[in-house]
């Protein structure tokens, strides 16, 4: 208990650390988020028993709340790993081995899905555009009529290293005319946007609290309709009994069942804390707060002359500005002078977009216009260190200008 | 960033919680741990980008520190999940298609690794014995003899719901003689008693922060023989770009590689708060403790006309105390008088052990003779409640009466 | 900004602490006490500017659960000390050169007020008694008769050092009826039985948060009547612009007014959070747990042939069990046995009943029979081991008894 | 203890909260500051007894700490309250009823330490001169030249309001040329600049832990040198038995001592957790941060066309940049516009500063020009909407400039 002691005091401290780095002064990444404070003091709370009375009561309240949040009709299941479990466990489950699967392929997640449909399915499809580009119905829609045996269709609503927003409940809508079940990686989105699975067909949607919602990292939110339910128990490859299983946890959150595996109850408390903060703030003021930042900084962005990575503003994400980096700037000294120089901690991007990319996240606690406008200073002024001067104060001033005018 | 706020003050609080139930006083149980004050405090530092210089190099850090802890001549594996996704992980990798599988079966632990066997090797031989008492080498060695072909032998150290443990440094000495390899949960024994993985001839040890380190739920931390390496990259079906993989995490602890999966950072937070406390108050220090701790309950428990689950004290774990509920006593009327009269939360047994046995655990900050002391008392007057009247003051003597002597 | 960081990492840690003792495993005190885990929670929040209209507000929302919680009908006032400033501020505010005071002694703490008293009143009337009694009724009253000038009446309530409780209400009714005015430290009390200043006629009424609220410790909690207000007015030697200064802090509690000094902003946190589960949990089930849990005591104590210091059980303290230190047993010795070998930490007395008196305080979230039953094991283990045998199983059974019936 | 609960769950909450106000995202105040993150986490230990031989340890290592960060050859003070209450303390202690104090004034704090010393003083001169000046050598001998008989000379080194600092070696040395003994208020320059008792000559020096060491608030670390405990000792009217003392506290730092009150323990944790990161980072770099963080910030605020409030450069506070505010500006308007719309809370002034400057303050944690640069931005943008329009962005790009060029 947290109140008793080893025969150590606290205050012994081991001076082993020699590998210290300085931290950042500011962290305006996209996974996970600097938390909210009252996430931390959550987290900080003493640990119950997985099986106390008290901490299954907890449970059942995070899933409801979870379930308020979603907007669902049944329970969610919280999966006890990173986010790609989630990901992983809904290829592994709701994919059987006589099904089709149209992957729609715009970036570096949903490029990363191929890997676990293709181990379950019989036939996959990927359609792949351009990573900096988001999908237009009418290219799905053609994709489906090319495709009429794909029963399942997957794709990523937020690709983050991209900063790109895919229409998913337009999607959603297409495949659900056919029948079709859809599978979607909402994790970086969901909390920031409005978005929610079953207003947008989704059959899988994987969520997470560590993005817009400034919970801990370390679990996969996921919502599951009930036809989905369905597919999963006919399919005689679902996982059962695995840590990849989703069926294992269709009743954990219920006081009733046991747990499949022990519970990270910290991480629990944690988002708990983020869905009350979620909740109390007001979806829609959340929602409201992530698009002024992403808008703000956009402004400052292209002010300093700058491209954004997506090809139009119409499909930047609220709660990633990606910043293509300008032709003769070394990406490994930017992000470097900019966590040296200016102690501040920006993404890299990742796969295919590492080293062309460089984002400002706003998310959760972190999606606060000024924030983002000492991001702007900074990136201008590494950019110039490495050998692109722009004009940063016409860059803050443009971004300060969205700022004053919107509340 | 942990400074910086939403819209909404951390202040306001949502009145939807109509489900509390009050905490208990104590937790002395077995999983997850009531964790030490200074792992509760790291969980609650601001959460770093987990490619963050300073997450990297503190990761590496707290390789190097369990590493120690363990007694590795290589670098250990941290899984991001719960210590059953390290046994499974171990079973999927390690097993090919073509190995047979000793399983030695004493309890609900070892019992349960059988299905994971199955799932993987062409063969599983299970030799199950009572689930109160521990292998003895004999039984082993003519196990072993009478199975020439098994490759892997597998067994549970520390079979928490019966307190018993297995002798593993003697048994993976026998199975290293037939070049055979071993897979061993040491969950909630390792950091509570002498062992350790090269020194217990284990090819794959699974241990975990979460019990007698007393750091936070939600890792496995795993050691691998070279050998076990090796046969794993020769396994075909060992996963690879899965949540199941070993493999894909082989240098994850090099600030170099990048990680598989998002690192639960909070976490890690707690394992290196805790790996601190275990090696400042010295391993041998805290296995004392753990050892006294048992000692001082068992003879509380027996003084009291009670039985150990486990048929000797020989084989008693230092870190669970199991006591078989007297006949005539309705098991969940003991335990939820225990929890609602006298605030203390036990552990109830799991699988075949469930409604037999009450524990009392002694587990990282627990392991303190005097809380196994209020236990002795609340465990006495809840049987006494429960229509099996003992003398409780006699069970507090006995146990003082170690407890004295002790230091 | 919680966030931010300076230039060094938090993980460097300076080996400078060669001074470390081991902490104990339970700390049953009078002061300050081990806080609620949520007080010690609201201790690390963000630190906000005091003049901050977010701090503003909830210093405001602070006083009105104070007020409450005292059943006060105006604002009480918050002393930014420890409570020993607020009993002196109260001296030297409320006393005129021209009064006379008559200090009610029955302890450590009351003696010490005399102190204070001299210092401002023209005359001071000191009746002491016995420190294992309480003032009855009669006594008063003729020292009343006694002292028909006495214009100021002093009083502990709790004299903590003597773990007596003094009938503060019908003291306060025969200082009312005689127009007088009444000073008392109700610093260890309130919150843990039923007392409250209007109801008890008390005109300033000295409580804190770090007893039985179970707060922080730091600040003076403090109730004025409105005619000690008017006194204090027309004192010309009332402290102003000064630390000892009631009249600065009047208005302190509205928005509206500038603080006096600084405000501890953590310590206003912590008072906050304890305010608040003292109001969920009820008062009434408060103060039912500190009674219960000091019979459990007494039962315990008594049951091991000892006695308690107080002259009878009617006037022993619910929140402070003193046990009388039986011939023969060198105190500290026996402090010290307690803390070294059980790792238990309990009061010492102070002033007169230094070495003669061994305490078991139940304060705040100590106040659990459990917690005392541990004290009691080891007390009845540590005076054995300082040459005084008891019968300590018969101690513990005795006290669960006394459990076991409660609920 | 932390890990033990009272009947009510933490997570039952009292929806009694209406008050609340939406909280800032950056606070760049210079009282309390928002303290470094593992100065929060220190507040949220458990809470020792103040009695209990580890914080009796712990209480002794971080007087020890403190005098190393102090530079001094004896033990300093710790006074549980506010500084001013440091302040009130010295001048009662030191001040004897013969004695003529000299109080140097040149801003709101020195001004009202006059309240302190008329008290207990014979003859007190004010020499008084502009409060957006410093003193100058000149006028300070000129003074002791026309008051020969004064024996104490008072000043506040940095009077925060005005952000301007006085020289305090020089004018130490002068007053110890004449043998007369010096207070001086270095509670928030202390920690941000190289400024120490000992080599300033002063003999009572308040130095507090909130502000540049980014500790929490309620405490006053003070310095007293031989011949002033001296003094104090021949001064009958010196404190004794009182709040007010400094004699009481002589002693204190040692564990043979009893403390003449009660600690607030969390408090001593944060100033432990402070003084640990200042001598970690090593006090001149700490400095090196709060001077580049003010030159950062006086550059922007120039460039935007505004006035210091010091009248020159050379006396400016690396800790606080004051800044005049613009004719025609509303002063309150222009407050309530940085903290509403830009969510930035930075102090307003004091007594004849109020309404006529507006400050950003570097202190601990916020000593780091990125978030100047945001309070640049952010000023910049309100004054706007308080019709002064500037460019922001010429202030910004300033202010990078030098942050660029720094390291």
């Amino acid at each position: 208990m947290s109140g008793l002691w080893s025969n150590s005091s606290s205050r012994t401290m081991v001076p082993m650390r020699n590998n210290a780095v300085a931290e950042p002064v500011l962290t305006l990444t996209y996974g996970a988020v600097d938390a909210y404070p009252a996430v931390m003091r959550a987290l900080s709370r003493r640990i119950l028993f997985d099986l106390d009375p008290a901490f299954l009561a907890q449970y059942e309240d995070v899933n409801e709340k979870a379930r308020t949040a979603l907007r669902l009709s049944n329970q969610p299941v919280i999966l006890q790993g990173a986010p790609t479990l989630g990901v992983e466990a809904a290829a592994a489950s709701l994919i059987a081995a006589e099904d089709t699967v149209l992957n729609l392929v715009n970036g570096v997640y949903s490029k990363g899905f191929s890997r676990w449909a293709r181990r379950y399915c019989k036939n996959l499809v990927e359609v792949e555009i351009s990573y900096d580009e988001a999908f237009d119905l009418n290219r799905v829609e053609s994709a489906l009529k090319d495709n009429p045996g794909a029963r399942i269709v997957s794709l990523c609503h937020h690709e983050t290293p991209s900063g790109t927003i895919n229409p998913l409940a337009e999607i959603g809508k297409l495949v659900a005319a056919r029948d079709g079940y859809v599978i979607v990686d909402a994790v970086s989105s969901f909390g920031g946007m409005d978005i929610h699975p079953e207003e947008s067909h989704s059959d899988i949607f994987v969520a997470a609290g560590q993005k817009c919602l400034g919970a801990a990292p370390g679990l996969a939110l996921m919502a599951v309709s009930e036809r989905a339910w369905k597919k999963m128990k006919a399919n005689p490859d679902a996982p059962r009994g695995s840590y990849l299983s989703l069926l294992d946890w269709e009743n954990a959150w219920s006081r009733e069942t046991r747990f499949p595996s022990n519970i990270s109850v910290p991480l629990i408390y944690a988002l708990d804390a983020a869905l009350d903060l979620y909740l109390a703030e007001g979806p829609q003021a959340v929602w409201a707060r992530h698009a002024l930042t992403g808008k703000v900084c956009r402004a400052g962005i292209r002010a300093m002359g700058l491209d954004l990575w997506p090809v139009s503003e119409s499909i930047a994400a609220p709660m990633t500005t990606a910043v293509r980096i300008p032709q003769g700037v070394v990406a490994d000294e930017l992000y470097r002078h900019l966590r040296d120089h200016h102690r501040i901690m920006l993404p890299s991007g990742a796969g295919d977009t590492l080293g062309k990319v460089v984002h400002i996240s706003h998310m959760g606690p972190s999606a606060q216009p000024l924030l983002a406008v000492a991001a702007i200073a900074a990136l201008g002024s590494s950019l110039a260190a490495c050998g692109h001067p722009v004009d940063l104060g016409q860059g803050v001033a443009a971004a300060m200008k969205i700022a004053e005018a919107a509340r």
